[in-house]
């Protein structure tokens, strides 16, 4: 039998020993799990930022159990909840709209429950650590095959905190969307996909020229659709599908964000010149 | 049989190679190893730093060797030891007080021993690097079932550098203390348990006030004890049980230690107004 | 059988979801596979940065898969590559010097390979993240053992890009390096092994007085050679071989690159005063 995949994703910090104490956790409740560490590095309380983390990695990892902890509300009334996905994975966390993006990109959500069963926490649960005290040992228990309808009672999916991910406005001839991600190569990512920036300006071909309102100014710049970031010189601005299907606007070898004094959550206006 | 589980701690840094290292020497000995990073980003040369963490760490990870590298003295005579501890660990490191304070959160040393035999160390030793030639392997060899009696001479754990993890000092009506971790958080957490606290000051219900003194200054300041964050409002100062059962001083979605320049052993005195 | 073994090197970021997809998509193909994380923190695009981390860490792990990607130029017509080392182990990345410097460490190339095999590749390959599309999946195959004739077209390794890893100028007398890492203890490596640096200076004994021009100035600092940091004192400046053979100055519990505003590719002359 394959080992179980379980994922964490959290704003823990590689400082902090929490990351590692999930993992302790995990292994002493499913000691062959096969641990992959999406990131422990979103910004703290930023739980559209963790979702969108999430959307992107999800698709590209086994079917498994899946914990997210960005949990500004840990210890208040907040849900702590599992869900289930159409391809399979069980997705576990805050019910605070950290999981509903990433489910969707894996079929949707099937079923859902409410973390309670005091089995399948540690014995003592703290008011500040649910990643330790009930998220990571219910994925561990769930990759142990442990049937969900025992991790407490079922709720329906319907009533789950939506994303905070949302997606652009989009007109005939132009897009407005904002910033939901900057990495760390200093890329600029939209709030749109391509395909949603092809229906609001039409379809795209290497060259075509883009004209940007950046931010909340009148000032425009007019930039290049590229397949590549190598189709233009060194220290170009470009747009681009990302390798996750998002819009994109980077500086081939150099930092967008930086240069253009961009951040999460400006607005971005996309049209043609 | 489960596989074995193999902790590292150090203030190698995520950029260095060196952890990655680690991880090829230990699965080249032992290639079933569950390997959990702890942290890698202890301060560096901070001993009194790595050892709060493996104190946090360690109950929460399953019985195992235990590999923690603060070693500002590597190259000097400072031993290289291996702890047993009563819980069945195997905690391997310098001997300067890093390991002692974890060692009693797993029930006390039951037996220690210097790591001198070649056998269980890299061919080569280098001056520099001890992580790698010495204790990585050792550990790597105790989890394959190596009798630690083979690593070399046993010695009585009395003669081990203490902690330097100071306790409190505790007199009726306040507790005298100071700040042994920031997280990164901004979380400010104190050399003093909850059960220390309340030997100091009476048993803590929620809301209750204390009168903090931070610093060196005369200034104080009132903040309640707290159960959990959301207990206050966004922004609101606490005093609360931290996840390990340490007493910690926060703010509520915001960083406590910036909010009032907070840093690392910094003293703070604790009473009732 | 022993579980495969798979590294990574990159320079992604802790924070992006890029190294966890790395792991994703590598246990999706080889569930079996044990992963070591190199480093994820190589200087971006900085492809003799990570080509010297690489050099470090690979002669230390087992035999295995090792994928490094530094890529500035994905998405044009540099290659796809697989080199196989007489030790046994398969690199796999960007043919763009990355990879050859460690090839060499582990006994040169036996024979490469460019990766167009459809078949070993993400179903769809993406312009800017052939670490997922490409490198991942085809270490994986390889760990699995697949015959890598299947990858694609032999090529000879003559034809690779060349490390960009430059060894000294050595003349009678005097060694003419530059800095080529400075790690996060703010140790200084050298571009120069021990065996060169005896080569121009002659053997080397602890004590010995070495004269460094540092930088492009005229100024000199009369530094000592140390078998170990201890034996200076805590802030002595001392130069040693590094637990990977290269010279490295160094400041005994400081941080010499700091100390003395040293950084990448700065020159350093070393003779005899």
């Amino acid at each position: 039998m394959a080992r179980p995949v379980i994922s964490l994703l959290t704003d823990f910090g590689a400082r902090d020993p929490s990351a590692g104490v999930l993992h302790g956790v995990i292994l002493g409740i499913a000691p062959d799990a096969a641990i992959v560490d999406i990131s422990h590095e979103v910004h703290k309380y930023a739980i559209r930022d963790g979702a969108l983390l999430l959307w992107c990695a999800l698709p590209y990892l086994p079917v498994g159990a899946h914990v997210a902890v960005v949990d500004p509300g840990v210890g208040t009334a907040r849900r702590p909840i599992a869900i289930r996905a159409a391809r399979g994975d069980m997705l576990i966390g805050p019910d605070n709209g950290l999981l509903p993006g990433a489910v969707e990109r894996l079929g949707g959500a099937t079923a859902a429950w409410i973390l309670e069963a005091g089995e399948f926490r540690m014995p003592v649960v703290s008011s500040s650590f649910h990643g330790r005290d009930i998220f990571a040992p219910a994925a561990a228990h769930v990759a142990n095959g442990v049937d969900p309808a025992r991790l407490g009672p079922e709720i329906d999916p319907a009533s789950l905190v939506p994303t905070p991910i949302r997606g652009p406005v989009i007109e005939s001839g132009w897009l407005l969307t904002s910033i939901v991600y900057v990495d760390t190569f200093g890329n600029v990512k939209l709030g749109a996909t391509r395909g949603e920036l092809e229906e609001a300006v039409g379809l795209l071909r290497p060259g075509d020229a883009l004209r940007l309102r950046l931010g909340t100014g009148s000032e425009t710049r007019d930039v290049p659709w590229r397949g590549t970031f190598g189709e233009g010189g060194i220290g170009d601005l470009l747009v681009y599908e990302d390798s996750y299907g998002r819009v994109c606007l980077a500086q081939n070898q150099g930092n967008a964000a930086r240069s253009l004094s961009l951040d999460d959550d400006d607005p971005i206006e996309v049209r043609r010149p």
